[in-house]
């Protein structure tokens, strides 16, 4: 199954391993090195790869670079029963998310709800998961953050907003929750890349030209601005989860976030918000899953349009192709397979298989 | 300036109070009345008249139908300093959203960040105006409330969800908040129904006829669906919208929330949610405005695509309506002022002018 053209799979349990091993060699204490590799791991398992083990490589490279601190000090700043803002002191940002999210979960278990601010974090991967790590724990979970400025304000040309996520989880009738998990840009990069690389057009309501004309050409696409989702609208979400996430956190924020791949010595100075509201204290959990596969009933007997086999809720396909990975292993492109082993080479963990 | 084929213009303080009379004379408590009508008529202010008067004889119909209780009894169910949950006991929704902030804010002001969620309650108009409230307090006011059935789930033709809006506001610079109040719908009813009068054809992403198909005849889109913003993201922000305000907050849901101006006499029974976070509990919030003016001042400063003339920030246009229409009066069309002159005459308290 290995090498050649054919597509490499790696059990989930080995990639985590390795990744895990990885960030510790580049300088990671062993607790946050296997934190990070679960999430980033998990990102694949569920099959969102453009935040996977794909990103290793550049997360190394900031970390030997000097942008992601590999020892940062996390600390409240700010603790109040509904409200926490913890320095993120430029460390990975998965590991900042999961335990802002942790100290979220923890308040609202006391008094109902909580938020919890990130500052001076990194990129923190799929928004998704944290928003997940709520929803475990029986409670709404909502996770947003900033990042490199790809996108103009509606009607301009100038970068300032990044594809800036928003995720909302809550626990699904039965193990898997309902999870949104979404970009406020109409696509996503990793999505224009792969239509460049493939030598395919792009929608023209994806991506502007520089000079802000809409375009299909993914490669005038690269070189020019994310077009947001639904036009003014997602750039009214872009704009808000900047504030949220950049302005009152006291991180970078618009124009100010270097771009992650291109500064690799640079902070990115991102930040986050997390918050977790408690489903126990409105209704008993179990009434809230009835009435969720009310929901998702009605969803699913939902008369379809021409062209439609299935109809889902948000999070049912990553949950179908988690298990199916979880079986199988996590299948990657030849290409990242190469850079994995490259990097493996490097810091001396040699990829496995 | 009144009758004929002229816009009649009405003084804002003129139609606020002529509505306050309105809505006592159905049944509502003065100070009930008095606070329904300032945020019917802030609507009409900020120019978003489908929000505004417009909507008065729908209220008052359903206040004589018994659709709105007009005596309700709003208490809190749930009571924690960080959540708490509202029983709107089927009154209008303006009041029991405007006093639902108002304990988000409270709460917020002791623990940091707060949820409250209203359930059993109606239709409260614009929510920016909620959101605007926290943000009148120096503090991060979010606001959301799922509605009638108008959206089929992505793929599907069943209508399950209503246009179901979010709006977050933030203290801005100066005195105007930045403030978005966006419908996870691609466009509104309000928009679709002109175009009807009008005899206009509508964009092909606003809405599908009644299989599902994209139309761009009005009248197709009437009896049809409304399109989710920007696709499937649409559909996923307005679903999670119906959990955390109608399946969470123990009201309505996906298909059973009844149409309220078809079925006047049955409540809508649909709920909201609302949350506050205080700003200063984070950084100073003369600190928060000067970092907003610098993001403001970025989106101004933007590069403009060819076409545009101004690139403005979330609620910039609103509140430049704001400042014209309290100079120059509300400006209302033939047809609401011909349906308002027949409401004051039904009531018995004659329209001005």
């Amino acid at each position: 199954m290995r090498g050649g053209k054919a597509v490499p799979t790696v059990p989930a349990a080995e990639l985590e391993r390795w990744s895990a091993e990885v960030l510790q060699r580049s300088g990671l204490v062993s607790v946050d090195a296997r934190m990070a590799a679960q999430f980033i791991t998990l990102a694949n398992l569920r099959g969102v790869d453009s935040h996977g083990v794909a990103l290793l490589p550049a997360y190394v490279q900031r970390l030997q670079a000097g942008g992601i601190n590999p020892r940062p000090n996390l600390r409240l700043v700010v603790d109040l029963p509904g409200l926490a803002v913890m320095d993120g002191d430029h460390g990975i940002g998965h590991v900042a998310a999961a335990r802002a999210m942790e100290e979220a979960v923890a308040r609202a278990r006391r008094v109902g709800a909580a938020f919890v601010i990130v500052q001076h974090t990194e990129h923190f991967g799929a928004a998704a998961h944290y928003a997940m790590l709520a929803a475990q724990n029986g409670m709404v979970g909502i996770a947003l953050a900033n990042g490199d400025p790809t996108m103009a304000p509606w009607g301009g040309t100038t970068p300032l907003f990044g594809t800036n996520p928003i995720a909302i989880a809550v626990p699904g009738p039965e193990d898997d929750p309902v999870v949104l998990d979404m970009a406020t840009s109409a696509s996503s990069w990793g999505r224009i890349a792969l239509a460049a690389r493939r030598g395919e057009k792009i929608p023209r309501d994806w991506a502007f030209d520089r000079h802000g004309r809409p375009t299909d050409d993914p490669n005038e696409a690269i070189d020019g601005l994310m077009a947001p989702l639904g036009g003014h609208k997602g750039y009214g979400l872009a704009l808000m989860v900047d504030v949220l996430a950049g302005v009152l956190s006291g991180s970078a924020f618009a124009g100010h976030v270097p771009f992650k791949f291109k500064e690799a010595g640079r902070p990115q100075n991102v930040g986050a918000l997390f918050a977790a509201l408690d489903i126990a204290a409105v209704m008993p959990l179990d009434t809230f899953r009835e009435r969720m596969a009310d929901l998702v009933r009605q969803v699913h007997a939902s008369q379809r349009a021409p062209g439609t086999e299935r109809i889902l809720v948000p999070g049912e396909r990553s949950a179908e192709v988690r298990k199916r990975r979880e079986r199988e292993g996590i299948p990657l492109s030849e290409d990242i397979a190469s850079d994995l082993r490259r990097l493996g080479d490097e810091v001396g963990v040699p990829f496995p298989g």
